[in-house]
């Protein structure tokens, strides 16, 4: 395991993306997102999907040209064209304009269609928490599970992602895929040749697996909760296409590569509501009691985010642990 | 099993509720929700939560004289207090004022801290669907699911509703527990002497089960998606409680009874941003491929509320079913 120094990472994926056509500015957001998510530890949506995104720019699947257009807005909610764009792009500039709308008016929603994929959506929730701002989004996938009692793929894993801040900036981060396990860990697991810790998805004979390989060979991951995790993927999907008028799970599986995916942005302002001090005396006590509550194997209890703050202060000291192969694959994008 | 008109439940409800001190609007808007929950098929939060609900207005674990009072509002936003009142009651106005609020901004949010267990999330998610509002709403409960890797009950199972309105009234509504199985559930199934499905919880020598019993008995109730749902409860409860200034999940557990709940309410109008018949073609095909799509094992493939429409139509029909000893017991409570 080869550990690369941050800025040498953030300065490559920048000078790619400078040399595919993007300008400053954007090259240096897009590298900052993608090295950041290496540096917080999620590395299937980090230095992994770096080369991917490289090729969907010069492919066209990514219109590296398009900018996000506003198609209605009223109030404190809008609707965006993301014109298949570049994904983490579109998604950084709906949630900033999210929480602007949330300074104006205490919560704005922002949906955004016919974007691309967003990568890390905790990216999302971190940028809203940064800003003080509570934050629920999601996005729609291309379908990779079937709803529940289906027998093919029907909807999408639509991560979802609720964030609440803390003055010391190690905020709360819910990130999760509706099904048990992402496709991205799925291909963690295979790589590190291992089997996955509970059944994530069913293998050809339509029993449950712990194998990685089976599940990716039938496409049919296990659902959060079984029907739960079903309903709910299912409730992401209609209202991100109902608020967007983007393309549905369905429709994005009609697009030959996963193209064009919707996302939602919502921001809340609590200071809005009370002073900051109070809100951090009312979240405080709760990821306390998270922490020391009582193990019931030995292990910390921890919540979600936490280990995320600690992996991104070793990561920015020792390094950011690489794949060397696939480390490899980004230098050679260098022209 | 016996079938009551539903006329004839509404009214015992509504007669027992003004003999206990409600007004005529109230009382008649208490038991429209709790015959309703029964109407649709949701028992356990029907009929069988009437007496309780009767008994808790007794011995003053609800303030039957309570109204919710606003504490501070900022745009489309607002925070209430319950004041311990009649949960239902409570929730539904403040999904009526979210609903409002969404008409004037495009989205509304109303946080109520200090209300009281709102029986079926479901019923406010219809509330904002008969309105022509998508919402996202959810309540905290008691302390009864441990967080995960912890030893003892420390989250609650948070109930999260999102639906989605649809022009023929047969909205689409996501109505789940964050545990496996709600502990009415549990209760539904150790009634009936079965065996849950699927596991739904530890025993008390830490292992998976589907004994409904045995799971009450540890009060160890399986998240949905193991870790993931045990993050999702925690990120409702802290978004709950630092919007509503309300009683965190910790909280109530020192209540001693169940009381003080929170809940949020979020309602969005999509007609702000295109027309009822746009919003109505974007919904649609999403629900139609559900239906139409190819099942596992013979039996339809649903959408979360598609079933409960036609357990409405046929127990308006033929009468609500009710166990004999529960709809005695709800008669005896009539003086």
């Amino acid at each position: 395991m080869t550990r690369i120094p941050y800025s040498e990472m953030h300065s490559l994926f920048r000078e790619v993306f400078i040399q595919r056509g993007l300008d400053d500015e954007r090259a240096t957001r897009l590298a900052t997102i993608i090295a950041d998510n290496s540096r917080d530890g999620v590395y299937t949506h980090g230095l992994h999907r770096f080369a991917r995104t490289v090729h969907e720019i010069e492919d066209g699947v990514i219109d590296k040209e398009a900018r996000p257009a506003v198609v209605s807005s009223f109030g404190s909610i809008e609707c965006w064209d993301g014109g298949f764009g570049i994904g983490p792009l579109g998604a950084w500039d709906a949630m900033a304009r999210a929480v602007e709308l949330a300074h104006q008016h205490g919560v704005g929603l922002v949906a955004i269609g016919r974007n691309n994929h967003w990568l890390r959506g905790g990216t999302y929730g971190l940028e809203a928490a940064d800003a003080g701002c509570i934050s629920i989004c999601w996005s729609n996938t291309k379908p990779n599970m079937p709803v529940w009692g289906g027998a093919t793929p029907l909807v999408g894993n639509n991560p979802l992602i609720i964030s609440v801040p803390k003055d010391d900036g190690a905020h709360f981060v819910f990130d999760a895929a509706m099904s048990q396990y992402s496709y991205g860990k799925l291909e963690e697991y295979r790589l590190k040749g291992e089997d996955l810790p509970f059944p994530g998805g069913f293998d050809k004979d339509g029993k449950l697996t712990v194998k990685p390989a089976d599940i990716e060979e039938t496409g049919r991951v296990l659902p959060i909760g079984y029907w739960k995790g079903s309903g709910l993927s299912l409730a992401l999907d209609l209202v991100a296409t109902a608020l967007s008028g983007g393309l549905s799970v369905t429709e994005i599986g009609k697009e030959g590569a996963e193209r064009g995916l919707t996302q939602v942005m919502i921001a809340i302002d609590p200071a809005k509501l009370r002073s900051k001090e109070a809100v951090e005396a009312l979240v405080g006590p709760i990821l306390k009691s998270v922490t020391e509550s009582r193990s019931l194997d030995g292990r910390a209890v921890r919540y979600p985010g936490q280990r995320l703050f600690t992996t991104r202060r070793k990561n920015l000291e020792n390094g950011v642990p690489v794949v060397d192969q696939v480390w490899q694959e980004a230098l050679a994008l260098r022209r």
